[in-house]
């Protein structure tokens, strides 16, 4: 099953030597000597600043989008879910606000640090931290930046900050002016970081003039800015005057017009007043009749900076467009789509979304078991050091991180309790109960109680596309107790561009196996056993109880490829693997989600908690391979032949 | 097969139980981790006696052929092909023997030692080198052995070999039977080298006695002797008598009866003298008449052999037969076929001839320029020491030996000057005329001269069946002087049980590219460099001339799998790649070769070494892959593009 998958830049753009015969650099063949992982997409590693170079000289605008940490745990799961939705049309990379009193450097859920991490590593996204420096000492901020390259974050969004009280004093020792900040950066971490800077198009509130404004831009520039993201503005001519300005004075790297959608009446109130800066007439005059009708505002607000985005994207003079979303979603996707930038593009570099940390960079093979949950596959690798060959779907050397923090936040279901009880039952009467939520989950159908099941505790989406193919089959085992929670359909060379199967560069073929993974009783696993005998060698199986106990008929304990792609002048690529070591990994996480959080929803010796237990104790995690990818899969006809198996030992008892 | 997995103490124990509860060692689990490796077959690794007990153990009776090093250069070329042919009946192993009179541990192309080496390391054989210990030092041998173990043999027949002189003394400090041989290779090697030691049915002809022979031979076992070859012998009742003696004296390892198939009166007359045997008289009577007709000789020499065997086999006491070939090929491979003992097996573990040098053992892939120079490739990355991952494919680390050793036996043609004048012209008149030469290789028709073209410098052997697909197309380029060197058609998935193109374990799927390498004029190379534009990016290629001057549109110098396989329960498979780096040093051998092999028939400064020449200095090496696998390949019309170009060129001047 392959989940939804956000491109993080948008392009597959490949340096092509043409056919005059230019010879090609040493420095590429080094990185081929691991040939072990084809450079997919050589752009996917690449730094911010060399993104947006190759962008500009194809002429391709992109769009970046800013979010500000949110205040609650279940703020943070929620905004955690919009930096997956919102990341799938394609930003060039989202930014995160600094809030100095919120503990912005911590480990908290909700802190700064921890939402640009998270958006990094579990998300894939590319992403701007911000800082400030104000009333900071030199020591704070280079444990922040340390902190924040540990991390796997890459771009910092240089900021003064507001001076905590009335009166500003110039400290002779800490950081005055961002440009400190920026020179302190390019001292202590020399390169590693992207930096960006604020530009004001009408001049820094505080700046004795826009002129002087312009030069300390400038001096921050000088200092080792990589690019300028501009404070909003309500006029296009404001920023291209800003722009043609800034260039008059020798500032040559990009400059990003900050774009404000219009979204209520308050909140553009509120953030004028922040900001310092005037509402022209004309949107006043438009707005002020309205000031009732939230809809007819942001409704107008998505024209106004439609229009204005075109006017900037004609100019020729902006290269991408960076949005203030204020945590919400509609009226800036609506702009993005209207513009034409929001495109959700299927072509995938791998069949499951990369994790944007640099240490993640050569990764490209995964276990299938964690599929549905490639949070807590990265989050439960996250210190191993090193990729070598890019090759972790055999894991027999680093050890799986413990799930003792299970708890953590992004692990957890994004549905309330009383949503959850909703979906998978008030109350448990059999382990049919339990069947009938799966099936549920499966058809789409609601339950007994009128509920649509949107999750299980294995899957926090709904069905993927791909496993809709399967629906009808899905549907009639689960019905009889094969609780399936992970499935895909053997794919016999469909092109790379196929919008659902597809991954990978263009001009490549996607091959799969048939893959299907369920929890199931063991007297179906008796039946199974037998029945497998069959299918040998085509059928390959694991089949393990939360004990441990664990039956296979793997060779020599080898992964089997189960995703694989071929692609013009590139080595085999074999992204996903079912790895009978990482499967023993997985077995702990998969029973320990029944109890986690299925079980615990109920009271303790509750009827509907001991089933769970029961299923938890008693039932075998089994996942089966039909290696045979170029005829129809055999799996559906294993479980049959398993049933019949059943039904002629049941009708034996009865007769 | 049902695997255990249980986790003790942190670490994976990995137990095959079956019903029966059989165990599984925990070291293929731990070969696992290397997971780019796919252990395609778990057997050529082994140990010989590991080999030998696995077949004993499934009932599946082997033979061997034992060689001896030839007397000339041309006779070790002669040799080799031998090896090759007779490889293919599937031998478990073959032996060479010691000659002290021949400089045996020397690095003479005759050597037994460079004999022994070259099976192991170029014809990827199994091998057991004799090794004689009379009137050596202790030094001596220890050498010998150290030098074995360094070329990468692994199996040793301890002899003792004659006396000197006629006069026999025990030397105290040096070795006076094959025992003390057994004793110091152990005690210097450790359980290294496997070794054989001989047995005499009849009795080691200066033994007091029969008894006393086969206590000599218990305690050459005992000092650590893994098993035994016996004397010829031409009753099977000598044989099983022998057998069953050993096994009462508690001799317990496998015994091989050595097979000698009668080839002519006089081999026979000298081998009976040698080896102080006596000729039944049955045979004897039915050979005695006919001694001047050695067709007759020979037919009764294989039924005589034949009939031997069977009451060997049937006796179920014989796990394998060795056979003493005297370096002659027919007798032996026809007694095989009539025991159903030499079978040709289609199923390759890969598609090129595995090395058994076990330090290449988990070598998985190889470029493909070498495909028809095998020999070569081995030989130029003889000194990489280490192949991590198995994966050399991509060669950009480890430099590729010098061609300085160009004359070594093993890469010279295996036809004479003459023979090579007669295929490849007396007299060369223009380029047409190498035309011409290739297209008669291809076509397998004579020449003008009469002669049919067996070989060319970059094909030693007749055209590959699977290249045979390709004829029509071949026949065509190569007259107007594209002059092909290597091709492959593209598969698209065929059973790896196919007999032509098939490789590897059952039940899985085979894929290839399909690609062309050819030397072509520079004005070709202009007009096909106009015609790729419109194949890009289907098409891959390299073009390259003597000087290195290089234009390809290979992405970052990436390797591309033009060969790979998909199998059950395994990792994806590719062995064969066309790897941009070595490409470059695969140039310079195959330009040398026009000079090397062909231009140096010519004498100095004649029209016809100038022809060469002229190739040489302008013509550039081509390769073309179509990376669109599932079509038919467009590679013949990319060639008929650059043709219908130059026409028009051509047609436009004429105007």
């Amino acid at each position: 099953m392959v989940n939804q998958v956000q491109r993080v830049d948008g392009s597959w753009q490949t340096s092509k030597s043409d056919s005059s015969g230019a010879s090609n650099s040493g420095e590429s063949s080094k990185e081929s000597s691991r040939c072990s992982t084809p450079l997919l997409d050589a752009d996917r590693s690449d730094r911010l600043r060399e993104k947006m170079r190759k962008r500009m000289e194809s002429g391709d605008p992109w769009f970046s989008l800013e979010f500000f940490p949110p205040r609650t745990a279940s703020g943070a799961v929620n905004l955690i879910s919009r930096f997956d939705r919102m990341g799938s049309g394609g930003p060039l990379f989202i930014d995160i606000t600094w809030h100095p009193a919120g503990d912005p450097g911590s480990n908290k859920e909700t802190s700064s640090m921890m939402i640009a991490s998270t958006a990094v590593n579990y998300c894939g996204l590319e992403s701007v931290l911000h800082l400030t420096c104000s009333n900071q000492s030199q020591e704070t901020i280079t444990g922040y930046l340390t902190k924040a390259k540990q991390l796997g974050l890459k771009n910092i969004m240089a900021l003064r900050g507001d001076p905590l009280g009335t009166d500003w004093e110039d400290e002779e020792e800490g950081f005055n002016y961002a440009t400190d900040l920026v020179k302190h950066i390019r001292s202590e971490f020399d390169d590693y970081f992207d930096i960006c800077v604020a530009g004001y198009p009408t001049g820094h509130p505080e700046a004795q003039s826009y002129a002087e404004d312009l030069q300390h831009l400038k001096e921050k520039v000088d200092a080792g800015a990589d690019f300028i993201i501009t404070q909003l503005f309500f006029r296009a001519d404001t920023f291209l005057k800003f722009l043609r300005d800034c260039r008059a004075i020798g500032i040559t790297v990009p400059i990003l017009p900050g774009v404000f959608p219009i979204q209520g009446y308050q909140s553009l109130r509120q953030l004028v007043k922040l900001s310092k800066l005037e509402v022209p007439e004309e949107i006043m005059e438009v707005i002020e009749p309205i000031k009732d009708n939230d809809a007819a505002i942001r409704s107008y607000g998505i024209h106004q900076a439609v229009e204005m985005c075109r006017v900037l994207l004609d100019s020729g003079a902006v290269p991408g467009l960076h949005f203030y979303t204020l945590n919400r979603e509609v009226a800036t996707t609506e702009v993005l789509r209207q513009l034409g930038l929001w495109i959700e593009d299927p072509r995938r570099p791998l069949p499951w979304a990369t994790s944007a940390n640099p240490k993640r960079k050569v990764e490209d093979v995964r276990p299938i078991f964690w599929a549905s949950r490639p949070k807590s596959y990265i989050y439960r690798t996250q210190d191993w050091d090193d990729f070598p060959n890019g090759r972790w779907g055999n894991s027999s050397s680093p050890a799986f991180g413990e799930l003792n923090d299970y708890y953590l936040f992004y692990l957890k279901s994004k549905s309330s309790k009383d949503a959850l009880l909703k979906m998978w039952g008030e109350e448990l009467t059999s382990e049919t109960s339990v069947f009938e939520v799966f099936t549920s989950y499966i058809t789409a159908q609601v339950n007994r109680g009128g509920h649509k099941v949107m999750c299980l505790p294995w899957n926090d989406d709904a069905l993927a596309t791909e496993t809709n193919l399967l629906k009808d089959e899905l549907e009639k085992v689960n019905r009889r107790g094969v609780l399936t929670i992970n499935s895909q359909p053997n794919i016999n060379g469909k092109p790379s561009s196929d919008p659902i199967a597809g991954w990978g560069p263009a001009g490549g073929y996607v091959f799969q196996k048939a893959y299907l993974e369920f929890f199931t009783s063991s007297e179906n696993v008796t039946a199974l056993l037998k029945v497998l005998k069959k299918y040998e060698p085509r059928v390959n199986y694991h089949i393990v109880n939360v004990q441990g106990h664990n039956m296979t008929n793997a060779q020599d304990m080898q992964p089997n490829a189960v995703t694989w792609g071929i692609f013009p002048g590139r080595e085999i690529v074999q992204p996903t693997v079912v790895d009978p070591v990482s499967f023993m990994y997985w077995k702990d996480e998969a029973f320990a989600l029944w109890i986690e959080q299925w079980a615990k929803l109920y009271e303790d010796e509750s009827p509907s908690r001991m089933i769970i237990k029961y299923i938890h104790d008693n039932y075998f995690l089994v996942n089966l391979v039909d290696n045979d990818f170029p005829l129809d899969s055999c799996l559906w006809q294993v479980l049959d032949d398993m049933f019949e198996l059943l039904d002629a030992f049941t009708d034996g008892l009865m007769s």
